[in-house]
């Protein structure tokens, strides 16, 4: 059967609740449960039991890849957020901040051997592949943070190069997670790469999306703080484009914000300027047109997947609410 | 053929040396390239590809899973160094001192999925037996790990505690090498246990002689600092042993000692009061018969492996070599 969305959630739900990390030594696993419970939308294991019910009646059987999936994701938020500096995650302490630095590095090693161990319980003739798929995504999310942090020293980063690294560092995980999916429903590695390059370019379509949000997006809706970008410098694809188009005046005001830390008084100040360049030199029309370019070629894969038309739906509603999201 | 033990090494390092990190974004990869060429014994693939050809005349297609086992093991160190805050590794710069923290994490995380890719280019058939051994390992390890820190700061650790300390943090991947390439050597699941358990109890032995030799060593012999366990409070098995034996006033004085953190003038004499007592209540005696133990359960199960005799002569050396070393 086609499994409803509240459905699909309430499966993978019970599953995770169902695999506590209630192991010894306590202060290993205690923060993982910790972190896995603190909320989030579960998004990632909601799109690999998706690709399995294309294929598949039951999708018990990509109940596992989808928990190694959440958990990989969620150890990729535990060391990001040590690398960061951040002290909360979804209004919640980070690890190490209420355990500790050590902690949050060993908990999340752990957490990434564990979502290995959950992908060897799928059905043991797709494990290899299935690895293969989880591994590149993995080394995807590692090199894209890579790439961010090298982005914020460099001032020559190119448009092309700001898209590799939004691939990597968030659609690659995206791809996997279908890709997965699609592989435990049983069908064959070439029409699963359909699903990947699908969630691919959906991944890239929601990063642009993402970024318009973060200036444009309703204060009210928009579930981190409006101009959060600017404020911290980020050479987002807002400002990529900008310092293409800008004449040199314009670039320079902009390089000149781009230098300055505002004080809490002067920041809504530097955010409602470089938001006047962005608009001044059309940004968002810019970024909804190479957004719209990637959402093409997601649905062109989503197309050429081999399944029933029926059961793509719920794909289909995915790039839907992703992409027009206002949230 | 049976490999000598200068083939195996030599075989293992030209896989390794085909196989650079060299890949981009090269903050990321350059210093996994660096860690893994700053030396090092090799001692864990050297055991991949001795338990391989226990069975196979051409041990090739173990190499791979031999460098993802040297692999996890730099990933190991490089995220202990950065807890441990310890400024060199084999005398040289650790990463996180070199470069930085978050790259010694990022890169480390990175490294920790490449053991993966490494291991997924061993015969298809046996792949998920090999990830379901190494993930037993990896998971023992950063067990291992938290045990060790957890009891830093406790004073009732047993003997048995410690013992499954040590067994996770350094025996079960000496398990996993050996296991690993017997399964590669295409030999059942039951028999690769076998060498499994010799590695396990062979692990447990170095262990107990490290921590005899850290104090009864031969300084010019000894890789460490002799007396280093001692001068940093380390609960090992002769701490545990002495303070079990001791009477009230040695087990005051010796408690006296564990909380003291020496100033470099009075370390020497923290070290030689330590080592007196120890030598006192015939510690290295009681370590040696509990070493032996492990050396005997080691044995039996290395008779027990179904693989011709003269294949065993390595296994036997290598236990004779790493257990009676002075080194």
């Amino acid at each position: 059967m086609l499994h409803s969305q509240p459905e699909i959630k309430a499966l993978y739900r019970s599953f995770a609740a169902a695999h506590p990390f209630e192991y010894q030594p306590k202060a290993l696993y205690e923060p993982i449960d910790y972190i896995l419970n603190v909320g989030g939308k579960q998004l990632r294991p909601a799109l690999v039991l998706m690709a399995a019910n294309l294929f598949l009646e039951d999708i018990a059987p990509a109940l596992p890849a989808a928990h190694a999936i959440e958990v990989f994701h969620n150890f990729t938020l535990v060391h990001d957020d040590i690398m960061d500096e951040a002290p909360l995650r979804r209004g919640m302490p980070t690890i190490h901040t209420k355990y500790d630095t050590n902690t949050a590095i060993l908990s999340g090693d752990v957490m990434l051997i564990y979502a290995y161990e959950f992908l060897l319980q799928s059905p043991a003739p797709y494990i290899p592949n299935i690895i293969k798929a989880f591994n590149q995504a993995a080394i995807g999310v590692c090199e894209g943070q890579q790439y961010d942090v090298d982005f914020e020293s460099r001032n020559d980063v190119t448009i092309p190069e700001y898209i590799t690294m939004i691939r990597l560092k968030t659609a690659e995980l995206i791809a996997g997670a279908l890709q997965i999916g699609a592989l435990i429903g049983g069908t064959s590695p070439e029409n699963a790469a359909h699903a990947a390059e699908f969630g691919r370019n959906i991944g890239i379509a929601f990063q642009l999306q993402d970024d318009i949000l973060d200036t444009y997006g309703d204060p009210k809706k928009f579930g981190k703080k409006v101009g959060g970008d600017i404020a911290q410098n980020k050479k987002t694809f807002l400002v990529l484009k900008s310092l293409e188009l800008a004449n040199e005046s314009t670039a320079h005001q902009l390089n000149h914000w781009m230098n300055t830390t505002p004080s809490s008084e002067n920041e809504a100040e530097k955010i409602a300027a470089v938001k006047q360049i962005f608009t001044d030199l059309d940004i968002p029309t810019h970024a909804n047109v190479i957004k719209n370019k990637y959402l093409d070629k997601a649905y062109e894969h989503l197309n050429a997947l081999d399944a029933p038309e029926a059961r793509k739906i719920h794909l289909h509603q995915f790039a839907q609410k992703l992409v027009h999201r206002d949230i």
